[in-house]
């Protein structure tokens, strides 16, 4: 499984902090110690400028230069505004950007789907559209279809695309675990050439021990058809079990890399 | 999902003991335990007398008379022969019990499914037949055919059968999570009205951390259809997780279980 790993994102406030000091040491280290732990994308979001577009693209030109330099890993360009990813992009050196995110929003589509176009980059599609999350599954697969429709008139290859299924809190309503369980079946199915990716944290919200909570939910999916997941990679449980679940599912060929992390002490119960 | 407590087995050296010592005050501790600890239904194996039937016999009668003093719970009278099945039922004196197990083996099915529809009892099923564990599929699938269409001829009802996809160990061929999975799915999708049952050690057979990895696969399991598992109760991370997953796939109305689960101190991680 992929791992995109989630931690360098202005809504951490000790990541804000830091953008807003310019302390390139704690972020570019921030970045080895996800690569080290084993991401094979960084994140990198640095938030919305508090209002202030001009002082948003700012951060972000400066955050992904700072990223860059640290780590030799693919980055994923991580923000709601267009302009910030475009902005941000042009600083990115890096062969082939991940874009994160585009809805159904036809504003969204038309503001950012031409920037995957042009720069051959990936992209991550959240399966919802203007309405929010919807709760039912041929509402989320209705959005990925008017995204797939989009992309494919601007020739952006399915296999560039990494569906999002999106996740609802389970101490909301309980049948949304098997929504977002079902999305991932039903992506893989209709798009198979396509990925499928997802953040954990939004299933436990309001519960106690979120994070056994989030990582049961991981397993789920990775059986589901999860191909990627943006996680925290210091998360020792979290990637032990992403480690588990490549070789339950059969993509560890005799069982190696298991063992081989399990030798290096990197499998933890 | 339906608990079933292991832990009073012979193939336990300690119970093998406890057994052979007559050591009742050793195995009520353990039925009552298995028990607090949330099992359902307490499985109760006392061996193969070592070769001699007559022994078998002995102990089986003993055990079972000791479990259903101890604790007010159904007991899985489980045996490979069916002699002993049937002398043991007789000392039976709860409802309905649950005879663990059969086989697609002609002889098996005839000497013991006869049992099963006289007492009214409920049968584990494994998905096998006299050629071992078929590592396909479609032939655990046949398995279980001829075995739902003899208990069909004998007037038992899917309702009373708990499936057993079974488990070749992922460190042998790194195919068979998949085959065990898919096999829960199929079961489900064929017998709506019969139960799936697994016990889980099997899967990480040769490789470290076994726990670790029994328990990623019950996730997996869960989300796949099962419905009971055979499983240690005092283990209480697995019991967390068995609370988790039934959470997760929408059996947990509220996640009231849960939290209730969780106030008790029962949650760990």
């Amino acid at each position: 499984m992929l791992v995109i790993g989630e931690n360098i994102n202005a809504s951490n406030s000790k990541v804000a902090e830091a953008i807003a000091n310019r302390d390139e040491e704690f972020l570019a280290h921030l970045a080895k110690a996800q690569a080290s732990a084993g991401a094979n994308v960084i994140d990198v979001n640095a938030g919305s400028g508090h209002g202030s577009l001009e002082r948003a693209i700012a951060d972000g030109k400066w955050l992904i230069q700072v990223v860059q330099a640290a780590v030799d890993k693919p980055l994923a360009i991580d923000s709601d505004s267009a302009e910030v990813i475009k902005a941000v992009l042009k600083e990115y050196t890096g062969e082939r950007p991940l874009i994160n995110s585009i809805t159904a929003e036809p504003e969204r589509l038309e503001s950012i789907a031409p920037v995957v176009a042009e720069r051959e980059a990936s992209v991550v599609a959240l399966a919802m559209g203007a309405e929010g999350i919807p709760p039912k599954v041929e509402d989320r697969l209705a959005a990925c279809e008017r995204i797939m429709e989009h992309l494919a008139g601007l020739d952006i290859e399915p296999k560039r695309v990494l569906f999002d299924p999106l996740v609802l809190p389970i101490a909301v309503d309980t049948s949304q675990g098997m929504v977002t369980l079902r999305t991932i079946e039903e992506i893989r199915s209709r798009y198979p050439d396509a990925g499928v990716v997802m953040g954990l944290s939004n299933i436990s919200y309001g519960l106690p021990k979120r994070k056994l909570v989030n990582r049961a939910f991981l397993l789920m999916a990775a059986y589901a058809g999860l191909d990627a997941v943006i996680v925290d990679p210091l998360d020792t449980k979290a990637m032990s079990l992403i480690k588990v679940a490549d070789m339950l599912t059969g993509k560890d060929p005799s069982c190696r890399a298991y063992l081989r992390a399990h030798r290096k002490g990197d499998i933890v119960d």
